[in-house]
């Protein structure tokens, strides 16, 4: 088994990481662990203390695999570990609650992955416990990643120096395509017990949350349209990432949407519109926002990830055009721990710099974004749009 | 004044145009009768008869710039000319019904532009009107322009022959800025009583139409928001474009929409989403569409109307990709008429296509596309994004 | 025979043109002569008095079909006709000199398509001829079309502003296909006895002349290869337009360059790379240049000819980048007699631009630009690309 | 001090690496070291034995940043650890050759950072090496990182699968603009007795490299231009990292060029067109290629490192262009190891695959790519586009 990184200095104090979960989140979350102490100067030095997951031989090797020192088949052995301060949740939302709210009594941080939960209550419930346990010192976050990385950091100073002035348009896809071979399999991502919701939870938290991250308000209110294109599929067999398996002869029902479609209002009277799927042929990761000011606009497309399109509305209309800003100098977020000009940063950095930005958090004692109470809201809107959809599309608030 | 340009050929029948209107549109159409017998085949001449307009030293000008044999400043007289086969309405929406009926009634083919009219009644006796004058051989056709560039015939071509597959997703925006600025006058297209809506009408029936025309079927509902941002603006002083003039110290109630964002449904099931804004600082005429099916996607972008962009689902993933279709070759639609490959046409180009479609259907007594009753559909889509928007935005279904 | 337009007022005088050509470059100068007094105010109004072509059932067609009052076989009769005040060339190189230089003694204006001539002799001649008939108040012009889009035009004032401080790097392609396929029939284009060169006289003149013209100074010296890659072609049958043909089982020796690449100095000292072939498949018209100076950048290519790229390089790291500027605003030149913003332009809108330009010049008697003098030097730059070529690429300065 | 990483399974044989150097290029190969056998299963677990640099704080800070087990000051004392299997030189190209013929005699793997030397006597001495280390089972491989990222991994394929054909043209620039500043330091990448040579040897070597892999073949001679447009800066203070420096009073002269343009023929006769500069505003690490074929074309840009620009030279005119694929499927290079579609990798990631492809090569005894010979023939084009510049750009054959 392996060993655990160990920290850099002797006077910097470590921060033991115990995660559950190991598919494409735990991969993921074990990069940023393992490279966030190598690139930047952190106030704590994280440590991959234990991974959790079910399958023992499993657990075991993909500890080998990502550095973990240790390796835990039940998560509430995981959470009573003395050499564990922060708790990293990966696993599909059905059990978020419940292992956020224990690990929280029991005295660690949390991290838990998006959506913060599959419902209202249990988001309420496990927000409720992340304000209880901040009086403990302890502190909670969701894993918005996309808040993260360089371009939508650059993207939300920008919006907060006022460079887009009165809001106007917020528009947002998150197309993938995936799910439009009727083939792929029943993976979990499909059935609403594990998952919650399809498209929409998986898909549209994302986007709720960076249109509401960088437009620096929130949504009052939304009218949705859902659907579920292919409602029969065929049965995975064995172990499913949730993005693939070995299908067998039999079938199972679709219980999620395939696509989520809403538009909406913001608090300041700005529109928005959303669109979340897994059936745009030839779109891979087309997670594009754009912007509209008075002043200015912005645009963002996670497939050129390294880019930030910035339209400044002031300059005379002779020279004044969409720039292509590459969002790879020293003086953009997070880009001074990183390569010279022009070399661009991958999908995977934005876990690095989210662990960045949680040890910080951590070391000063300062609550960390987006919060429990972040989370829950954006389980709110996820409702308002399952109601929506449910009457007709009319219009729903988001409950306050 | 000037002479209206002469036939090609004495064997060559002539097709006598009479346009009412000169403005924007006006010059787009002169430049379209102008031009299309220069280079396109035609079974029939036209000939630039007349214009109307009712002030009459600047329809004179007009007829002089743009080459109109005649300036009448009445269009019940333009339409009793004998010298008028076909009559070509450029005038706002309000003057639509009256003009298209009269001049169906006297006997005359009928160009109107889009949008059909102001309202669903309006747009209803204009249908049954081309329906009856096409027992007499006379025809009418909606002045829906964006047909006609090769980009979107070719794309209506590849969905005709089954590239997408059964069809999951349109998203259609077209996005303008010229509203941004609160100081912009109150000109005719911002008042309700002659532009009939807003962004909507004007931007939005465009969207609908080409949606619909690329995927080949209807839209069953929509549920729709619509937004002024700016309820009161400057009033202009003397003559306006609808797109420019020069402001007085009063102002006056805007009483059209700004902005219409609305989802819906297909026939089939497809899903789509629409955005209408004149307030998208930085886009200038980003008429945007992409659609989706199970075996390919097409996007086009106004603002690049010499490319289509095209993903063929059925490729090996290694090599698969989104590809730019320049099209500029004489295997594209209208283009072995034009220039070598890579010398790109411009946004005029439609009306010489607009104008060489309605030549041939008027020479083969062919009932040309999209029709009034095509232009009726339309409008009872704006009507139902209408009324789902004063609703609530319920989703409200398509009348047929 | 088609009437020719007639001028606008009555106080406007006539500036009546003669053409010698009417294929492809015949075609799109018809085009500009005809639209641009439609678009623009002139000084003077264009008319369509002649065109000329060698044989009389094709020339007399191309009357027809374009707009020409008359039509003569002979260029020597139409030169002297008494309707004519300007002589427009766009015949193969070959017959430029000769034409030209008859055509000012007889006291016209000239408009001599691109490029000025087949030999540094010709030329200087023609340079010469146009010398002394200035004195008489004539005036001759080279036809370097894409100085006149407004995206190129946008370009040379940013120039010409200070907006890229010291220049340091010009680099241009011209990139065509239609060469790829060996079966490509030896047109009049592949001959030297017609076209004196290849790529380099078709393409590279092009972007020799937009790249001083761009940068505001000359070339010093070249250093540059040749090639041609297909030595033998089928013989064409029949007419040919240059860029296309039918062929024959015969075939024949290719016996200009397919590709040219060079590099140079201004005289400034920055630095430049040219690649002008008929060979790089999928690129259709890829005329790119990209100018670097120590304040900052511009990027322009014709496949997208209604785009300036610029890039601000005295803005903070932060925000600058690349922007594209949409060259489709009244601001921006030629564009306050077109369309609104958003709405673009196409490739024979340059024969328009150019068309208005020259008959500016030629109403207030000043000397146009380009002039024959220009044409001669870009001239003795193709001479000295292929006196390189033979020497090994051997440095070799520009004559003066 | 930092523990090394562990082999992953006790049956799993390590591969210790010692380091040379812990600037720029250490801090990338130690992220490529840290990573690749946590994504990948090889069949040798790399370890971070130790690393060397001259100043012994600085390497010890290093050797903890970064997870390197020990640190030595004298690279003597590093080839002389038995915990070293295999040496990694990371040092200015001043010092290349003495460590690594040094180092394969120690009977240790060699990897040196490009260019491979300063001059081409070095060059051939460190193959020469090579090829005697190879009997002894020891490898010596270049460098040339970009060979491994997945988009130009996928071009080699494609041009061996003949997607191509017959190969007509290559272009390649390498842009980057961070001497713009004319008071940007001298740096020890100025200075010729250190680099060895300005931008050709730094972006000129790479570019060549590139060009030359994705052709499948090589330069048969080349004709030159290069320039120093500043040719006294400042001197830097302190320690530089080569790319940034804090300034001093002083000046110096700075001895190595500032841009190289080179245009040159394959062996096959193909043309071939370079330019390497530091002094492109706004171009940031522009490496963009683009190769010619009569069957299809390929085109890359760095700044954009997960697509690849693919036109089919075989298709139907009407359907055919150039396609954008996303290089992030789990059919491309490297990507099963990676993150599902759309999710893009970075920089860095050249050079875990980089590793990876070594380790894979030592594990099986198998000659790495590129090799030293390999890379002395790129150091013979270095040479003769110096001697070509030296001789007014004399064509200059590649010495073999």
């Amino acid at each position: 088994m392996a060993q655990p990184q160990q920290s850099e200095g002797a006077e910097k104090p470590p921060l033991r990481v115990g995660m559950v979960g190991y598919a494409f989140m735990g991969a993921a979350h074990s990069q940023g662990w393992r490279t966030v102490g190598r690139v930047f100067d952190l106030p704590r030095q994280p440590v991959l203390s234990a991974i959790c997951g079910r399958d023992p031989a499993a657990v075991r090797a993909a500890a080998e695999r990502h550095g973990w020192a240790a390796a835990e088949t039940d998560w509430r052995a995981l959470i009573a570990r003395d050499d564990v301060d922060l708790v990293d949740i990966c696993t599909p939302g059905d059990s978020h609650a419940e292992i956020a709210v224990a690990a929280l009594a029991a005295g660690k941080h949390v991290l838990c992955e998006k959506p913060l939960a599959n419902t209202v209550e249990e988001a309420a419930v496990m927000a409720q416990a992340a304000e209880e346990a901040y009086g403990r010192g302890k502190l909670a976050m969701v894993g918005f990643n996309y808040r993260r990385l360089p371009a939508t950091a650059l993207a939300r100073n920008m919006v907060a120096e006022g460079r887009l002035g009165k809001l106007r348009h917020v528009r947002v896809t998150y197309l993938q395509d995936w799910l439009g071979d009727p083939e792929f399999p029943l993976t979990w991502r499909l059935r609403k017990e594990h998952a919650g919701s399809g498209s929409l939870g998986d898909l549209g938290a994302h986007i709720i949350d960076l249109a509401q991250y960088l437009a620096g308000e929130r949504l009052a209110g939304v009218s949705a349209l859902t659907e579920t294109f292919v409602r029969e599929r065929p049965l995975p067999v064995g172990a499913t990432s949730g993005l693939s398996a070995v299908t067998s002869a039999g079938t199972g029902q679709v219980t999620v949407d395939d696509a989520a479609l809403f538009t909406g209002r913001f608090t300041s009277g700005a529109l928005a519109s959303f669109e979340a799927t897994r059936y745009a042929t030839g779109r891979k990761n087309a997670l594009r926002i754009e912007l509209n000011g008075e002043r200015g606009s912005l645009a963002f497309d996670l497939e050129r990830l390294n880019e930030l399109s910035y339209h400044d509305g002031t300059e005379p209309a002779a020279h004044a055009g969409f720039r292509r800003i590459l969002v790879t100098e020293p003086d953009h977020p997070y880009l001074d721990a990183w390569w010279p000009p022009g070399h661009g940063l991958g999908y995977e950095h934005s876990f690095v710099h989210q662990a960045r930005d949680l040890v910080h958090a951590v070391a000063e004692g300062r609550r960390p974004e987006p919060s429990f109470t972040d989370g829950l809201q954006i389980q709110r809107v996820l409702a308002a749009v399952e109601e929506s959809a449910e009457k007709n599309s009319v219009y729903t608030p988001i409950a306050v």
